[in-house]
């Protein structure tokens, strides 16, 4: 992917994300407020970039995949929301900006997640130019991405099961945490496309790519100052990463054992483009 | 409806619903412990009952609104872990029993809410009886119930905006809490029974018995102790109701109003047999 096409459909994917959660009047506007705070706080913005990669990869219009890749951003965004609560990271600070329990409060920060979170299944299961069996199917694995073998399961793990944890341990939680969003934003682009039969494809692609992208972001964690990734420094020190098992040699060499297994999926293409232009280098 | 009939269908919901969340081993069973905890505690299953009587009274086998109704029922669970919540409430009893939060700590209470409503989307786009067009609906109906003019919205009117309300605005804040929830579980009771047509009319059978529900629920929150509701006494002492405008007589006097509305709009059957079993005398 070209460095301007994808920056164009970020774009078009913040654009978007501000139409689907637009601003409401009266007695529960800060609710909207606060949804929209976390939302279009500034992003990379993958999910939704992949889901229209994806539908570009077999074949597709890219903007096909653009509401279900808003969907899936929207999940995300709730996901953060909770991690960073008092009763979770205690987190004051979120991609260089305030959390939003530290801006709105706790019970907003709560309600705009779950907000969030019906949002992303309206838009999921909504008119769209899917097909109505597989928006079902969408819809259903999102509640599977989300549910007790998903990331609420991955957050409960991630809170209360870390110490000792070992390398398969990490990537269960890792998938559960991060890994089930990208696989379903992939299949999402396979399905807007039309390309049933690629399903399981697009799926082992987010799998890895997802998985890459945990290791970046241990990594980054370890290397960056809190100037640098906008998350409180060392707010993962004393939980185990692929970095803190492997060493950050380790971890770079598994990133990349994750990159190939990930153009093995899919081959070459808009897939592998994106890929390339999310991990430089 | 015979309060033998009603009591066999209220144990074949509770069955479903140990079955739709079932226990989990392995480092999240505690999650899975704490929706259960809230699923499966003692009460009436109002809206699963709603959406077996919708579809009997539309001419359908009651037990194709099962599982619709389940996916309400837990809905309707996450939002009383919410409501609980410190930063909400902050209630130490619900139905009788110690909240979630207190015995499962916040972070799993926030957790176990999400997961429920996650697998109400789950339940409801999964296979089932229903055609698929109408489970697409039901999922875009649940999403729209929760979201930012729903529950979540209810929620924060009742937080933030209660000072200085009127009968309109307690009428809105209701509904968005109470009876949306009531007029999904009728409508998808229609839908489960193929009587599409009949949609608006459940919708408007759902909206007059949850108002009702809720004036309901006000009195005995005035009349009954502690004791009595399992709740902390006085616990909306501070926020107008239909009560506290209306006074009990005149609170009375709308609830039977409503209940007449609510004959209006599906007519004599199944549908008020439950609202006779539920509101006797």
């Amino acid at each position: 992917m070209q460095e301007g096409a994808a920056e164009g459909r970020r774009e078009a994917v913040d654009r978007r994300l501000a139409t689907l959660v637009p601003e409401t009047a009266g007695a529960a506007a800060r609710l909207t407020e606060a949804a929209r705070y976390a939302l279009l706080a500034p992003g990379k913005r993958i999910r939704p970039l992949l889901a229209m990669a994806a539908a570009e990869h077999w074949g597709g219009d890219p903007s096909a995949a653009l509401d279900a890749g808003c969907a899936v951003e929207m999940v995300h965004a709730a996901s953060l929301i909770l991690d960073d609560l008092p009763s979770m990271d205690d987190a004051a600070l979120r991609r260089g900006r305030a959390t939003v329990h530290r801006v709105y409060g706790e019970d907003l920060a709560v309600l705009a997640a779950v907000a969030l979170l019906a949002r992303a299944f309206g838009v999921l299961s909504g008119p769209s130019t899917i097909a109505p069996e597989a928006r079902l199917r969408l819809s259903a694995e999102l509640a599977g991405a989300v549910g007790f073998e998903g990331l609420t399961a991955g957050q409960t793990r991630d809170l209360h099961q870390r110490n000792g944890t070992g390398l398969d341990d990490l990537a269960l939680l890792n998938r559960q945490k991060t890994g089930l969003l990208f696989e379903l934003a992939a299949v999402a682009g396979a399905l807007a496309a039309g390309a049933d039969g690629q399903v399981e494809a697009a799926r082992r692609f987010g799998e890895r790519l997802g998985a890459a992208f945990q290791i970046r972001d241990d990594l980054l964690d370890v290397e960056a100052e809190a100037a640098l990734t906008g998350k409180d420094a060392g707010q993962d020190g004393d939980k185990p990463t692929v970095v803190s098992l492997l060493g950050a040699e380790g971890a770079r060499a598994r990133l990349a054992t994750e990159l190939s297994a990930a153009q093995a999926a899919a081959g070459d293409g808009p897939l592998m483009r994106l890929a390339q232009w999310s991990f430089p280098g």
